[in-house]
């Protein structure tokens, strides 16, 4: 699957004021020395050379320091499904989102390495992220029941897929990480999404319900068969739905 | 898929003390009237007339005592996962797993119905929420990666199918909380774990890794399939796949 339709969402970002990320570096200088517990934010802003109340201008908690580029990826990621086109393959435009969030990770590896190995450390950040992940998990399920509204099972089906995109992605996600950043965070992705194409790209409609009932020629068709199935059998299903006679 | 291998793993439900039950009650009796915020340890403890120190023998927080059963229901489950015959099919057994979880919901209709409303109104009970589901997730994921264990992608298959399973749990039990308990909560489950079936069912490896490598014949194919390719293409895909002439 290609991912270049996930560079879209990637337009609107901003640039992130320079105090902001004087706070990141700061917090992450002192988490792996003090540990993340013992670490105040008056440390945090000492080190950084600005006052408490900046702080709590960009982070709300000592938590949100720990994950600041979820919010704005959250944002990219909903953008980006709400930009997609009509005729987009609804599974696999969550595909290109959970690649638009993996990019996230892999553009600052040695980052995310640290705060993967704090997360693990700190059960109140395993809790955040928890949260984090449920939000783009929403937002995945939410763009699914729109495209399989009408559909039987469409609510379910986009509930079913969204979670086990997510699971593909944190799958891939973990094992970058225990490389210590060094792997190929997209190609592990692009692995483990195939795998879940593969369990729904027959599952998922190509089309909303109210496009025609005919068949379109980009339509992808998928056939599946035991593998003791006679050849003349499958192939008289696939003239059935391929229209031919 | 049958529920009845799930009856196994609730031989060992041990009775619950009266006074945590007392506790339980008032604390579901207070956090409507008053708000789940509002309400105090002190206020519910006052309420089952025990003493404090009693509240939090068998609650470490408030936020507990909002989620009683999970805890044994997790150990119900993971036991249940453990003593799983050596020759069952895997994916089945989790969605085994996931009705006994059901099931702790839907044997109390109304206190479900209840913590339902409270959860969607208190973040700090949604997180909480999350976390319990994750800690079922992973005791299914840890079960499935086993079993997958030596098959390529064992690991990541287990993930995926765990959250799916998750999510269809999850949804099943969400439409029967907004049917107050009315509707019938396990043929929900089992028509959503029908979905996970049948999108994993030919994905889920049946045997160990010790199987011969050779295709069988329940081997399931999967041809995917522009709908303007030509037939003749299809079926020459088809029949290298399946290994006729």
């Amino acid at each position: 699957m290609s991912s270049s339709g996930a560079a879209a969402g990637r337009g609107d970002r901003t640039e992130q004021p320079p105090m902001r990320d004087a706070l990141i570096a700061a917090a992450f200088r002192l988490f792996p020395e003090r540990g993340y517990e013992q670490t105040t934010v008056d440390d945090i802003v000492a080190l950084a050379g600005v006052g408490r109340r900046s702080f709590f201008r960009y982070f709300p908690t000592k938590e949100d320091v720990v994950f600041p580029d979820h919010e704005r990826c959250l944002a990219d990621m909903t953008a980006f499904l709400a930009a997609s086109p009509a005729d987009a393959e609804p599974v696999a435009r969550v595909c290109d989102a959970a690649r638009l969030v993996l990019r996230m990770y892999a553009e600052k590896p040695s980052f995310s390495v640290q705060r993967y190995r704090l997360t693990k450390q700190v059960p109140g950040l395993r809790a955040y992220e928890l949260s984090v992940v449920w939000h783009y998990e929403r937002a995945m399920a939410r763009f699914l029941r729109e495209r399989f509204a009408g559909h039987p099972d469409g609510t379910l089906r986009a509930d079913v897929i969204a979670a086990a995109v997510v699971a593909a992605h944190n799958n891939a996600l973990r094992s970058w990480l225990r490389s210590d950043g060094r792997e190929d965070a997209e190609a592990a992705l692009d692995h483990a999404l195939g795998q879940v194409a593969e369990a729904f790209g027959a599952a998922a409609p190509a089309r909303p319900p109210s496009g025609a009932s005919g068949a379109s020629p980009e339509d992808v068709v998928v056939v599946v068969s035991r593998r003791d199935a006679p050849l003349w059998r499958v192939v008289r299903e696939l003239e059935s739905v391929l229209g031919h006679d």
